[in-house]
């Protein structure tokens, strides 16, 4: 095996990101060496280098968390994989296992988290370490390119959707038809549920009723919520992909009664709620992050059977400045995946 | 029996009550005539009077929403009461019984419903009346008194903490220690929470101490929020009873992770949620109003046992309009209850 | 309006029943008057003429419980409902409204429950009674026919499955598929569930595979359970439509670990579970009885939808008797439905 | 520290264990070892002896799992944890952690979990092997003596009275007041609960009334089902802790439409469900095993508030076929705890 890989490091918050050749780190115990095939750039990415959050990564470091590939070497006593298994690495990168979230299928908020390309090194790179107990593993008949979307997109609007409580038959708003939204309507329509789509532009509203949305409305309509209302009597649950505080504003007006809105999106600030409606209607309002273990591993198998696919554009990895260009400009078209094989 | 009785009537909104002697009602086919012994006085009812909501009742009106006293006439059709039965008279006057919210247990969002003293005459007379299906049966060992309070400041709180979804052993606070906290921490106790109670007033505070609470807690006190973590690790839930968006985001600062916020105030305004801390530390904020019948009845049965019980102070439906201007200052301890026996 | 109809009578358990002219009833206070287009024939009613429950219903009556039609006329007091509505009559004909049950969207179990063609007269006739807080509304493009099997046996299985409390992407075996498996279907794929359907004929096999089973085996296997195993890792629910204790414990064991067995049909007698199991692997196991009025609302949804459709076959009333020898024969494939519209 | 240890030790099935001097174990990477100061003594251990189960344990073994103590030694790479902490090792040894159970806070479902003194060595020894990730923490103010029963006993009825859904003001049959039921009598109460409790001997019944048990009934009595009927109105849930399908059988009995029968006890065999009152009465049976990590930890907490308080006899190792012998012959009130200090 080659003992130098390409990577794409951020050395300075704000600066471009370097490629570089360095070496592939070695598993320790516990742990394994993942050769990446191709890895989703999320919007969170971009956070990371820079250093937008409250806490942040430690340069330099690798970002990248939407990675997927085979098992290349076993770090000791790793017993549950084998290398050449199909993989794929999350941003939850290992918890502690035994803290009250950990121990209640919540391990998406241990206190004790490391989270991959952020506090750990990332999926930009053609090698990096991973807990085996934390990947997720890929369904055979689901290839690299749409799986690495899933891994953190896919997963996030899935668990979003089951933390609207809204059941089969019932309906959803799906606020934001971006590289969330849209998965989120495929996996809306594959729960049985009945989608409203939301977005402020056209064409994102076209590609929802393409992937199966049963309404859409233009968020930017005076009268959009009149329009959701009607159609519907009301949501019984909305997602909130659109990291935009007004949009989540307004999705809490498509609710009916004992409606629930999940907000998954992390826009600074605030989102007010008015208090006299929240009580008399009984609304409730929930964040979501990410997902579990097991809701990854549920969100890839619709995804295996073909029942949500990302759309998304290959890309290289030498071309992850410009990337990131594009997506502060808004001008990424679902997911770019960055192919890592070659 | 006689033909006329005392009653407190609104005439103009913003103006005094008037008492006056009017007709007594007649239960019309599937209503019964009540017989009040005793009211208790909501804060509601001031902003009844008021007319301080987008929808308003319609004067005259007779307000009031706590009452209890005795079925004293049946209308046509009615059989599943009986005249002399113990009863309360609640703010849920009817409801249309068939729509989705009737239909699964949650009468209190019918978009149908009448509510007592506000759409239909209220609890300050005599007599009044009621809807059989939508009164509350009071338990034999408890008197009319205490009763009257549980009828709508017992059955808010008692369904409020059940929407915090906090579990016997886990951690909730009572935020606002008034007419409905001093209560709340009552229901909590019984219901096997631990309880921290919040409030401005050292009084308040003690009060809450000598009902059960387990931690108290100034919330003026700048550190309120890290004495709150430190003493229970951050609640599992908080139940605001203050009408204050101020006391409401003071209380999703002492939720741990995966808490829940119930809301039963209704200040007028709007409540600020940090989308970060929501998102990640997968925070639930619910607006919860009053409570169902079954709920009312439940919170009666706890009443009954003793192990909640009212502060209140009887006093004369005369006495009405100082009572009101005593409510506006903030000057009531517990519950003010309406002798109307006599 | 003709003031006699046909209908189907029993007058002695255990003989045919009678094809008469009668009196055309007349809705009384809060009553409908239904003119049936169609009604659906039920295991039930079979049943019912034999006299072979405890609580009997009384000789004379009419049996059915599956009728669709027309409102025909409003007895007093009925405003929530108008002439010319389409609507279904289903199997629970009213209940009491404040019981516990009642209260929380238990309907079903309300203890002082009239059953359509059972305690009163039902569907079996070309008019009928009907309770207008207790009738379904028809979606518009849903037509008589096929609305009529989903009052008792889509709607019992819509519950059923929620009661398995498997959600989309898990799976769930539905074991009988006769008149209420082959829509258990059909459901549970428009719920988003991975089905497996279970039957002991290859026919049926053929006909779930048709509807969408994802996975069929045929319960006389020696290894069937060992199949069932093998596709899914043991399924997370189990709906038992075939009414045979049989059919129920080898549903049992299909089960995963923490998986739920919903039972629907009735035989006679008992169902043996094995404790040891039942413990160590958290199996629950529950009964399910028809649906509520929401249940009924949203299985008729999906059903206006075309997301689920039952087999039937039109018959007439008068063939009534033989349809019943059939049915005891098990000589009948998915449902009989008796035109009563001409 | 010594080199060697007392331990009973199992080398046949079916004969006495014996009473050794072996080598005290060494903890492995991960492990720990734990100084055991008690250990309390169930009727599993016994079941282990004999070799009752289709799964055995393999001779020769230390029997026991409610061992409590100090840590005395970190294997290595274990920081979580630190000599001198006091706690206790449990039933579930420990688990894989990656499975869905493991990843749903369900390990006590986990195919490849360890149980102490079965698969591997257990606590009627003087020292013995710990997973750090899967011990209970014992509070500060709760003795050896008392802690040891929680382990097991307490652990199993605090989970067994989730799993049955009751929910403070409801009640629930606690089914047999020996070791396990005397805990459930107290937990149930702590946690808000009505309760019945139901046992065949008048002194256990003396015990619950005492406990807090608010109402009493024989189950040897003709009419025991009639009375707790009476009294209760049908309870929401049972809790069986008696091992016999008998007792099972008439707990189901006692319980109102809706509500849930939890079952802990392993009695060989099978419990018979009547079908037709399960499906009309939607009745819910369910097994449930012991309790994770997550409910032992909040067992402990009801504990260390002195809410709960085991009532047990100290006694020593040496007496331990002794205690078995009394075991078989019902003669054990409450539990014994092995003093393991001295």
């Amino acid at each position: 095996m080659a003992s130098l890989m390409k990577a794409a490091v951020l050395r300075e918050f704000g600066k471009p990101l370097n490629i570089e050749e360095i070496a592939i780190p070695d598993p320790g115990p516990g742990q394994i060496l993942v050769k990446y095939e191709a890895t989703g750039v999320c919007h969170t990415d971009l956070h990371a280098i820079e250093g937008d959050w409250p806490v942040k990564p430690t340069p330099p470091f690798i970002p990248g968390h939407e990675g997927v590939g085979f098992v290349a070497k076993l770090g000791a006593g790793v017993t549950r994989i084998k290398e050449g298994d199909r993989i794929g690495v999350p941003w939850l990168h290992t918890a502690c296992g035994c803290c009250t979230p950990c121990r209640t299928g919540w391990e998406t908020l241990c206190g004790s988290q490391q989270n991959t390309g952020y506090s750990v090194n990332g999926t930009f790179a053609e090698y990096g370490l991973a807990d085996p107990d934390y990947v997720g593993r890929l369904p055979d008949n689901l290839a690299f390119g749409p799986a690495a979307p899933v891994l953190c997109a896919g997963v996030t609007v899935y668990k979003g959707l089951k933390e609207t409580e809204v059941r089969p038959g019932e309906w959803v708003v799906i606020s934001g038809i971006g590289g969330l939204g849209h998965m989120a309507v495929q996996y809306a329509k594959a729960m049985g549920m009945h989608v409203v789509a939301a977005d402020i532009f056209e064409d994102k509203l076209a590609l929802a009723k393409k992937l199966g949305a049963d309404v859409i409305v233009n968020g930017r309509d005076a009268n959009a919520i009149e329009q959701v209302q009607k159609a519907t009597g009301g949501v019984h649950g909305a997602l909130v992909t659109a990291v935009s505080p007004k949009a989540m504003e307004q999705a809490y007006g498509f609710l009916r009664s004992k409606g629930t809105m999940a907000l998954v999106g992390l826009p600074p600030g605030f989102i007010s709620l008015p208090v006299f409606d929240t009580v008399l209607k009984r609304i409730t309002v929930r964040g979501s992050i990410v997902g579990t273990r097991q809701d990854l591993e549920e969100s890839l198998v619709f995804a295996g059977e073909g029942k949500v696919a990302a759309h998304f554009s290959w890309d290289k990895i030498e071309n992850i400045n410009a990337i990131f260009d594009r997506m502060k400009e808004g001008k990424i078209d679902g997911r770019i995946v960055l192919d890592l094989a070659s």
